[in-house]
């Protein structure tokens, strides 16, 4: 009986002018996702103190959601080390940075009507088709200067891209930022986006050529070199298998066993009974060996866009100190690959 | 196009040392559940502000979860006026008033293990059966000390039951609170519970009949009687349909139309396609006539565990003048029914 | 190794004309939600094979889903022995009984245009709020030639309820069949429900107590006195939780520990880490004592309105020889409570 | 009124010995997810009737769920024409027709354990580990064998395999049968799988560079010249966008608008509210587009290994002379490319 009883849990009382890292601190006492919430925050700051390199995985409809400020914050105070991402969180991060907006809308509209006024709907977000189209273009008049007679690694392009938009943006966003932090951005899915699409329209007279497979060995480098590896996933999708996989990618290159990533967190909003790879639990990865079998981790189930505001202002307001001493890795693409700290 | 573009999406920057309600506030500019839940913090403080009388449906194990700080604070603070409750959250709500402890237990453990060991898990929490019995004996002690030629409404008991508690308690709960601040509480499954269970198995000897109908009868003359409602529900289950079911009771009564409750907030977990009372929206409510058709409404999908914390919390601080200011109903229950202010 | 890889799982091959039964048994061999509702269709013949009391508990809009006919051929041919249902299903029967229909109609509709045609909507499916009306004055009338004087059981209640509209019906549905089949129904939150409203509109003339406490005594005998129980969960809600709170009362009743149900099938659309009854696993019921710690159980994620059509089929096809052959329990109610077989 | 009530439902009725076909056919009358799934055969059935290409949109882990037979018999029967899968699905593809297996398992299980067995775990299904990597192996050489100075798009790369396999394997799969019958298969997030991980490893000494770009292109060259297009989706994620972004390609090359897909089934678990691609309905859809105004669409809410296993079956039923009839894409790629019917 004592084996299991060990900790009553804390019924949380409400108290005016909480910090919000006390208020997700003092969760830790109650129970299901509150509780889950308050431990992805624990495992968070648990990952800034030691020598982590710290993988971001992020899906579903993010940027447009209004979380470009959040993954920022997170980017240029080095709360991560890499980031994985769909490719239509980066266009849109793109479109926000060049000044563009998304609107408040509402899913309870005529999507009809909505075509015919110009407007793409993203659940209650609306915006302007044809400001996506000059988006494209943009994406596209950056790509066709760079070498064509080469394929470029997304993770190379994106930080070109980065580069650039540095240069021109209205506001700071992902790519920027992680241009500026030297923080590798990923896309394995990037041809499924409109990146890809500006890139296929004008594929007749000038074809870009994407390495993916290059991405995959960079990642596994990224994770060979690093003492230890941290993981969060916002949603599932090719981001979270992206980084997954690298664990499997090091074990067959090195042909031996790997400890896997010690650090798990995953706010989702699928589940595991559907058998996918999106709604997996830590548990299921520890039998592939990617999640190591002493690994800190946790799943929370939730929107994002309601669990990364609390976490991340948390975070913003607790780590201070652990993100001014932390030890985070420095990629120098240049030449030969290196992790500096 | 103007009529669908006319605000601006915000990107939710990250602030340290920003107050809940502060936050919660600026997440009134991103999108999703996000959104929606800044939008229940503002329909919750707009309820507040007018002659309103709040209806709160709880279902779920949210006292086990820890919740029962939070609601204990809602009824102190009369930001609900009505609780409709399943059994089960009253139950445990009594047991914890009772100096009894909920522990931090863990979903993956060996059930038959814990069934051994007489512990009951409910997710990630436990508890001990053997408490809960003494909890049971606590509820039929105080039951047969009634009149038992006589059936009670639900309303009735649970408030003789508060005021009992409220003389022997070890700590505040909901139905002591709830017996201080006269905010009535029905639950109309009461008999789906510990509390019926309690009263069934010596249900040979001492024949104790509740009396559903007055209950909702009495609701209904709440109802009735008030200005404006507005509802909120955590979860759906019985609480939910039976704070909806007022107006069509209502407009039975009075033989006409009714407007329907004004103000609506539901946090859930379920979702509409599944057909059900539990997951369906307020505009479905519309159609039948229990939610206002020009009402403010919104649904948050979010686990309660998450959602109250940082929701209550804002409340808490943000709505002091508020709740200072607030015309709350005053029930009488004593002879005949009275609503002051 | 050997001990966990035993099975090969079967990929499904497409066959025409197969029975449904043939290739809900073939999809055993699958993974995931498939091979759970494979397993619902072995375990429900299983519980047809031994002498075991069979209890299914309704919850959700599934009358005016269009199961009406399902849950009837399960209570005609026995494949249940008591059902706990919602209100609202009862309700719907009764409104089907008379003759009266539901209709097809769709979410994305103007809600407050249908108010004001007087259509109240479930989901995709629509009904005539006056017909509902007149349903409410039928039972109305039924009630209040009862005899006021007395508490019902909701389990009597409904009895006669079936006794009287299978004079007056138009079709055969749940009341009815139940009545004839002897199969008692009981109904937890009966005033959480039209049947509710229609007694509390003339409760100030009329006064009609359901006696709560009485079904659960009932319960628990029919469950004491059972060589075995099964339990199958349309759902959750209270049925799901009456059910399961049999073996509890029993426990104390006979203040011993009681082996718990034997067989156990849920389809739920539910899921378990919100911490809520509902969705709560069978090895969670099990570190209760409500389910055997061998029981055969299994979980099914899915809607009922696609699962019950290919489960109750496929029964249909394959378990006549079993139906004719079953041992099911008979009870009598008149007098002393008695089991016969 | 009438504009609203036009079609009662018909509740279903339990019959023995009806085919799928005709139970699926009836479940039309009814309500909810069971009404969709109806929907979505009827719906199916009408693409085959017209001169439409048949997008089929593949993820969740559906080969190792034991879809590997349907999917094969989809292809084979010209019940699609174009496949768009995550890599996952056809590495694990590729394992099976190579006459290895899966294995039944359980989520119920230690992980840890697992591991160290060299057991994967994917929900209740298990898998060698170093069976995997043989397939890894095979793959590899396979694709060293090809011309590495130039790029390869998905489409070329499966089709060779697919031919390769199709001479070495144990049992008809989605690969080989798609080589056959001249099936275009894509797979945007190639890299994002163990055919990533196989190529990764042994970058350093061959560089495999895939062209995802020309996928994109000749997918909407695909579209461009079909008459119509219909689009079915199993899940969301990648496969699902890249099929639905084809509307917006055709729309930039041609600098028109175009009508988008003129049919639309989607089986999912998501749900709308979250704000990402894979749970958006169709009718957001129709705002970007991609879907047309007037199509004929349906959502089902079910896990696939559910919902296909009937579906397929009641098509392979029904659809016996629309099969032989119909006129579908044939692809040539040699050379030129072509569409011939």
């Amino acid at each position: 009986m004592k084996k299991y009883l060990h900790t009553p849990t804390e019924p949380l009382e409400i108290k005016a002018n909480l910090k919000t890292s006390e208020l997700l601190k003092r969760m830790e006492g109650i129970s299901f996702q509150g509780r889950n919430l308050s431990k992805a925050f624990s495992i968070w700051k648990e990952m800034l103190e030691g020598e982590v390199t710290i993988f971001l995985g992020l899906s579903g409809a993010l940027v447009p959601g209004g979380m470009q400020g959040i993954v920022t914050f997170l980017i240029r105070n080095r709360l991560i080390d890499c980031l994985v991402s769909t490719g239509a969180n980066l266009f849109h991060d793109c479109y926000e940075s060049l000044g563009r907006v998304h609107w408040k809308g509402t899913h309870q509209v005529d999507d009809v009507e909505l075509k015919k006024a110009g407007i793409d709907r993203i659940y209650d977000t609306f915006a302007l088709e044809k400001e996506f189209r000059k988006t494209d273009a943009y994406i596209r008049d950056f790509a066709y200067n760079l070498d064509l007679t080469q394929p470029y690694g997304t993770r190379e392009f994106l930080y070109l891209l980065g580069e650039k938009l540095s240069k021109e943006m209205k506001k700071e966003g992902i790519l920027t930022s992680a241009y500026k932090a030297k923080v590798p951005i990923y896309c394995p899915a990037i041809g499924d986006s409109s990146i890809g699409i500006a890139l296929a329209t004008h594929y007749k007279k000038n074809r870009f050529v994407f390495d993916i497979i290059k991405d995959i060995e960079e990642m596994a480098l990224l994770v060979m070199r690093s003492k230890a590896t941290g993981v969060i996933y916002i949603g599932g999708g090719t981001p979270k298998n992206f980084i997954q996989q690298t664990e499997i990618t090091v074990s067959i290159m090195k042909n031996a066993d790997v400890p896997g990533h010690k650090y798990a967190i995953q706010i989702t909003t699928d589940a595991p009974h559907w058998g996918g790879l999106s709604g997996c639990t830590f548990q299921e990865a520890q039998s592939w060996g990617k999640i190591h079998r002493k690994a800190r981790m946790v799943t929370v189930y939730s929107d994002a866009t309601i669990a990364l505001p609390f976490l991340v202002t948390a975070l913003g307001e607790s780590a201070t100190d652990l993100i001014k001493k932390r030890k985070f890795p420095v990629f120098d693409w240049k030449g030969k690959f290196k992790i500096k700290r």
